[in-house]
């Protein structure tokens, strides 16, 4: 017996993510997509928006509008600037609808709002009630949320290849390192001198850092998956590729861990989750096996030498690191299988 | 008046290095190029083996004979696999030629070959006299010596940024991270699955970590340069451009130190060294603003939040990294300008 | 009500086009993977051969054999190199097995082979009987045929871009050139000089010109379709890029022809065709809209100050231009849905 | 001895031709570089506009004034935007300033402004006395020019392997076709939704054909060269690469002609010429050998089957297709040699 179809809303369709959740859902065997909401692009059809996606559908985009999209939807998709999430979303959720929220902008507690996001945060108390949506860690609260936070696509990545280890303190207690690199849909739709073409081919460039939003995210999620606080400082990088997101974590090792234990733990931890694979001893992480999928692929490596746990990861951030991992929260939500419309295979090379 | 011709030879001419070697040498103002050496390219013309290099000179590669390069060259470049140089330069220098190897061969105490190349050092009599070529950190020992170590790409990164810094103690003891991205044309010419462009695009990768044999290299540059022996876990990282090297390294900030008091210490320490551009507070380097230049671009960052010192540099693996460093260091050694030869300025975009 | 599902074997399964082929079929709610097929990699699991289809399923490799083939499929997608499927092909067939053949080995007449391709064809009895590939040109025959020669990935472009006004004769008779522009996919997965990512990242190169041995294939395809015998030019270009194909022709304007004209004829032809999209005039083809799916993208442009006619395509040649335009043809053969386990819109950007 | 230093001016330094030109005049030989004019970047330093130049020199940008320009300079190089130079020029020229312009202000008869650059010209007395600068081909009305109109890119690689051929009547009268595919910085340095990152990997895409304007200029070209007015359809493409054109010509075959009498006509008009590369018969022309240097390659073939004269070249867009053309045509105008500083090898790979 087909799942029955559960009306859904997209809120902010016209970035690459949001065209990302359009492709996704009109797939998806038990979600229908009734309301695409756009700013400036009120009112163009997908097909201009989206030229991709011409043609796959007979809706337009409509000005953003809570009480339209809650008139006709149950679960609504936000992926919106950070900071117009936090404005909308209680709106959606006042009239019953339940939220994914694909923005920063429920995922830290209040106070953190203001030093990392330079704004004080309009709706504590649904942020109070959101639930950091990481669905290999957190899928039983996902499951019986209203408002769900899709986590950063760095911190994806970055907790799903700590939180374990941490867990079992095969990682001791101290600082962790984590270095990102991401291609150029990271940075959004909207040209810029930083992401034309000839500026970014044969670049490799920090940014951002030390003040990158995902740095406190990254600490929430492992304090939230392990009880431990951890103090990360965080570096992303730009390299030249449209999707991906590839972490490097340095932790402490604990004593007596091995990259056979380290795996082990991963391998525990991960076993009955349909998107993780992690890599044997030996094997190494590659964004390129990810792409167009929900995959994540996690690695680690005891570096006996110096005392150091390395744990590598990687993903597409637009599929799981941001429009395919909120689907995995929808599929949760509605109690459909966790893999529903989702690709467990990338497309190669 | 200009400088005397010096004769030069390069023993490994068929590589990329080995191009960009002869490429340099042919419009270096005081150097005449006599010799040309290769392996399995022996009897072809330059052209053939570097079509890019077709009609740039006259001369055809040779078979790898130290007697044939010692009787023309009054300098040789050695351009060679890791292991070849070891077996190969002592016939140069006994014969009066000075060296510059581009290989590991000389780098490192005779102890460390085992470990992390894999032989037994064939010519430790004359390893114990090779001289580190970094040239900001060890020129006068360069100008004097007859058998300089040219640095590798991600050493020569990560020892520029983090030396000066080790030096005044604003990086306390303990353990280094360094986290290096590097284009492919550091994996070399020859063909192989993980170089191809099919699978290289859009993908970041991890390799050989914790086991690249540039690890203790950096140790030993930093050992070198100040006494203090630190120890560093490396690991690098392939991403789709083809020339470019980017080292992010971590290491414990000192009390007191500030991002200000971090870039001071390198605009100090570099002030009159003609390749080497400090970034002020708030600039990041890119890798792109080096390319076909001998430049390197270097960039520090106090985390206070985590009491981590973040030091960031880029270079192009061919030129500083590699082939122009060469150079450099033969300007040093036959007492000509130290840029002489030498790009000072990116091709770009 | 499902449709029953079909027993399907892949022979050559370890290049990209057998990889995808691969992909797509395991997601194909009709075919059912029973054999794999591979000469070098016979033994190895599918995991080993296509990392990123590690786990996909629990089939392994086995060595290329009809018989066994034959033994467990109804029907068999040959993706062997150019000259072996002529040989293999003809056992399948014998023993009940319809083929769709991915190779160039039954696309044209037997005088052609020696030629185009260097050697004599070994089945001609077989060649006679098989039918051209193109769905939509030869939906029907190929829904009855036995063996389908699944067409190039260039001439797919050509073909049904120039069929349709070939046909009604908007353009004229005369000598047609096909400028064409590919992908290094296209170039397979054996590593060469030519495809590393060193010396293919901003290099613009022709190649194999005037011989391609599309060209004939070309001048057959449009002859097949519209009994015009065609001088096809033919320059095949490598960009740097890994999936995409695109195809500019030139042909005579006839008098009267318009680019509204052009594009209307186009549009009619393929008015019920699920994967063709013709732009309307001023629209671009683009091959990234069609990455990772079966669409072709057609554009048509009279220049009516030189007489010329423009005829512009573009598709993503691993799919469109091979493993999807097989499956496409065995949905016909088949007679399920043209669109059966066909992605129809573009994994973007 | 050493050249007198010839005082020059570049109005335009912000864009990417721009910074070419600072880039090549700081390592000449005889070119003093004393003015640099700039519209929205003015009063910014060299190093804030291009921040790869940074400190190569102590100049500021000024706002564009043609008589502080030329109150300093003897040569000035235009590289505006199209039709800014048409207003511009005639000042310095009235002043006794020689010009180089690099737009396209100056290449075609007036009557050609209306239809293809949309502008009535403004000053068709001095439009008159402009010599077309391709140095191949006209040497010697440059050496006397005051007023050179720099070729474009893609007429520069067309003009120059079609004229010689055209002009023996290696190729016969009628049509020709030119495809044309260039990297995206000969788009230009402004960020816009088609040169991103994100849009332009993985996409081949033509581009406003049959509409752009250096249509007629190729036409203009040949006629020039040898009286003989051809028709050309021209169709540009953008491939995912910075530098780089590559032009494939096909025009009718005359009787009697071959590969090789087409290579050797090339061969023979090109043999006193430094930067031309003709390849032999099976030779390939390939952008990437041309890099950052001031080369074009060529290389012609006979397809005798559908008796088509097939042309390729190759150059880097922003030195030999403008900036190093420039340079090139300011060498014969002031008499020294006509390769001072322009390279003569690519860097590579």
């Amino acid at each position: 017996m087909l799942a029955p179809l559960t009306p859904v809303a997209v809120l902010g369709a016209s970035g690459y993510t949001g065209g990302e959740l359009v492709r996704l859902l009109l797939g998806h065997p038990s979600a229908e997509l009734v309301y695409l909401g756009a700013n400036e692009s009120a009112g163009k059809t997908l097909g201009e928006v989206h030229p991709y996606l011409a043609g796959a559908t007979g809706l337009t985009l409509e000005s953003l509008d809570p009480a339209a999209a809650a008139g006709r939807a149950e679960v609504a998709f936000c992926s919106l600037p950070h900071g117009a999430s936090a404005v909308l979303a209680p709106a959606l959720l006042d009239a019953g609808v339940r939220v994914v929220d694909l923005a920063g902008d429920f995922r830290l507690p209040a106070d953190a709002y203001p030093p990392w996001y330079g704004f004080d945060h309009p709706a504590s108390a649904w942020l109070e009630k959101a639930v950091y949506g990481l669905p290999e860690l957190f899928a039983a609260q996902i499951a019986a949320a209203d408002l769900v936070a899709n986590p950063g696509c760095y911190p994806t990545v970055a907790a799903l290849g700590l939180a374990p280890l941490v867990g079992v303190e095969l990682i001791g207690p101290g600082s962790i390192l984590v270095d990102g690199k991401t291609g150029l849909s990271g940075a959004g739709k909207s040209p810029t001198d930083a992401t034309i073409y000839a500026a970014t081919e044969e670049s490799v460039r920090p940014y951002r850092f030390p003040k990158h939003q995902h740095t406190p995210e990254i600490e929430r999620a492992l304090e939230l998956a392990t009880g431990v606080l951890a103090r990360v400082s965080f570096v992303p990088h730009l390299v030249p590729a449209v999707r991906g997101v590839l972490i490097t974590s340095y932790a402490p090792l604990s004593d007596g861990a091995t990259t056979e234990s380290l795996t082990a733990c991963l391998a525990a931890a991960y076993a009955e989750k349909p998107f993780v694979r992690v890599q044997p001893p030996g094997g190494m992480v590659d964004t390129k096996r990810t792409r167009g999928s929900n995959l994540i692929e996690l690695q680690a490596v005891a570096d006996l030498r110096t005392g150091t746990a390395i744990v590598a990861g990687a993903l597409d951030n637009l599929v799981k690191g941001a429009a395919g991992q909120a689907i995995q929260n929808f599929n949760l939500m509605t109690g459909v299988d966790e893999t529903a419309g989702l690709p467990t295979t990338a497309v190669y090379p």
